[in-house]
């Protein structure tokens, strides 16, 4: 893990679990005048008040107590702990296809180890089919654990690895790649592969989970069932990501890695493809094209990787009230674009106009999006979106703010031509806009 | 209006439009070689390209022309231009409810008046009366023209004004008020007056339209007409967005204004409610509760007025690869708050943890809420949660990003104590805050 992930106690925490002669992973009862609570003990966070210890109840929830001098403590038990002894790998069977499991971290790829008290991925392939016994009769299996980080702390840099790891797996020969990674910024990953993997022959298929695989209520299995048999046997190559369509565990949907947004802090169903469907299901094992209108699986064609990335780039969400300098400062630190999360049709108040003016005269290239989320960005209609248009800001149409954000990142990593940036900018490379189903009336002023 | 709106055509465009003897609102016949267009000549934008013009096409479209030499541009006609000469103002029933309508602005409130070129409020009594005949038999009507603003320059200042306006209109006895204002930033101004409007007598009901009154899908006439229905009878007392349910014209839904969010950059059902269900609904003139849990009309009840924002507050939404020393920036600008727009469960990067502790140790409130818009933040599930926790960041548990910036203005407007600031901000005020339907369970490290 290249996260810290201290387990231990400190001062008055340490002492009381000492004289208790508990360690991490026991099961223990804390009594506390007339509460007692049953759990296990757990590891506890590194900046967090030390004058309290967490433990695990059994019904999943994790509680913090504080050190009373009263409080009494007593271990009942080992309590039960995950083995994570591997069991030898089933026999493979030779004539299933080829998938690699690339684990880049998050719930999807985690196990606290209670022994340790650290976090560890579980993605070794020994470790997926112990828990997930069923893969061995979709693929062949393959796991390689590129990073251990939760999704927070991905970035642009992390992108192009990925990239270049995921396009290694199929030059080798995989018949699909899975991405197992934390959903918090998923979203931002799945456009970013589907920017640097072009011409794609098989799919690759972005998969995370919102419960963790120790929880009765995780989503882990089936989302990671429904993406290795996608990798496997779906007649798409594309960069999707593969998450629950309800919250039940009955349908697993695939949503373009461009068009996917993470709509809700902790349902199953989270994902959700904007201003398009999803283009894929699986339900009882089956698997529905939502969409005619897909790149095919072929083997044969030859991907296309670009894996470059300017992190001078910055995205700006608009209020009432914005410091317009804000603006100023980004073209001070040299950026060379920003990505404006407009409202409405695309705008921002006039007291950005002039700094906006300043950008534009520096080369930067400035582009809107809408922070309605849902919707097309129209800047024909009022006064503040033809001004804007006319000070040279950019319309994206109906681009999520998050994919723009990666777009205009990955144009300003191919090229350093102005006309090129701009070309590319607003040609759709991967389904980053949809076509619009009917003219739209434009409107008074 | 407060807005330029300049309707001049200028250099080839003004010398082609006075050769052919055609001013702004004449409906004009433009051929280029094969092509012809009609419509209506309307004035053009000031920052736009010179070299072209722009009609109104008949379906509505404004269609911009470029200039070329075959061009050729005939009068045929002089269009058929709205009177805005006022009829004369109804009997007024002094038994009906008295609705004070505010405007400031937004689609709702403009029409082109085509001989001027320019865009006026039509908000006076006599012109609603003129366009909305419907509104004599439910209210008696007060208009008061506030400004003329699209809302994207709507900022902290004009809800003070607003609120302190509509208090006055209140204390002179008023039985519901209604502010006509752009879609763009009304969530922002809800959340704003549902703040500092306290202890509400009577209901005040926020209204927009997504397209133009003079437009044959306006949704203009049905927004106001629910408005004024819910200001002079709805049982609620309470700030509220009043907008189409759905796209049909059938029903209005009443969204609580801390609750609420444009969600769509151009349907006519673009605002929702977040993380729960609009208060009230009118279906066929007649309005049903949604809820039992509202702030009961009681005119006896004394308002409280609470105007003072403090615009040294930032909405800064994280993505990957966004500058760690934004934060410091607005640090050294003095802000008082920053409110985390955060992925998932409410976490940001590592890399900004460092800056985030200074801000802190400055006294600046961090307050942290999800760019997920649905669901709720909790800090305890993850170690970045909880890192971010013992950092001193706020969790805002289910609370809009939008309606978090809004109520830190505000709560730093209300006083200068760091305990009190802290109460205030975590304290429910408005509604801000749903209650938690089912204890959540935390989830592993």
């Amino acid at each position: 893990m290249n996260e810290k992930e201290p387990s231990g106690y400190k001062d008055a925490a340490l002492e009381a679990i000492r004289k208790a002669d508990v360690e991490i992973g026991d099961l223990i009862r804390v009594t506390k005048k007339e509460e007692a609570y049953e759990g296990i003990l757990i590891p506890r966070s590194e900046y967090g008040d030390e004058k309290y210890i967490v433990i695990k109840l059994k019904n999943g929830y994790n509680i913090g107590i504080n050190l009373t001098s009263e409080m009494r403590i007593e271990k009942i038990g080992k309590g039960s702990k995950p083995a994570f002894a591997a069991p030898p790998p089933p026999e493979q069977n030779a004539k299933l296809p080829k998938v690699v499991i690339v684990s880049t971290g998050g719930t999807i790829a985690s196990r606290v180890d209670y022994r340790t008290g650290g976090v560890r991925p579980a993605l070794t392939a020994s470790d997926l089919y112990s828990v997930v016994p069923e893969l061995a009769s979709i693929a062949r299996i393959d796991a390689q654990i590129l990073f251990g980080l939760f999704s927070e702390n991905i970035g642009p840099h992390h992108w192009a690895e990925m990239a270049k790891a995921i396009a290694k797996q199929i030059t080798e020969g995989a018949d699909g790649v899975v991405i197992a990674h934390g959903t918090d910024t998923m979203g931002y990953t799945a456009a970013a592969l589907s920017f640097a993997l072009q011409n794609l022959p098989v799919p690759v298929i972005i998969v995370g989970s919102q419960r963790s695989a120790d929880r009765p209520s995780s989503d882990a299995a089936t989302n990671l069932i429904g993406a290795v048999t996608a990798a496997a046997n779906a007649p798409f190559a594309e960069v999707v990501v593969a998450m629950h369509e309800t919250s039940s565990d009955t349908s697993i949907v695939f949503h373009r890695g461009t068009k996917v947004r993470k709509c809700h802090s902790s349902k199953r169903d989270a994902f959700k493809s904007v201003n398009t469907t999803p283009i894929a299901r699986i339900q009882n094992q089956e698997m529905t094209m939502l969409t005619e209108d897909y790149r095919k699986r072929d083997k044969a064609r030859k991907l296309l990787l670009k894996p470059e990335f300017d992190e001078k780039v910055a995205l700006i969400k608009f209020y009432p009230g914005m410091n317009p300098e804000l603006i100023d400062w980004y073209v001070e630190r040299n950026y060379r674009g920003l990505v404006l999360e407009g409202t409405g049709l695309g705008h921002i108040s006039r007291q950005s106009f002039e700094p906006l003016q300043r950008a534009v005269g520096k080369r930067v290239i400035v582009a809107m999006t809408s922070q309605c989320i849902w919707g097309r960005v129209n800047m024909n209609v009022y006064n503040s979106g033809r001004d804007l248009l006319a000070l040279g800001v950019i319309p994206l149409e109906d681009m999520l703010s998050e994919t723009a954000l990666v777009k205009l990142m990955w144009v300003l990593g191919q090229t350093a031509d102005p006309k090129e940036t701009m070309e590319l900018l607003t040609t759709d490379v991967a389904r980053e806009f949809s076509p619009r189903t009917l003219p739209e009336k434009t409107d008074i002023e």
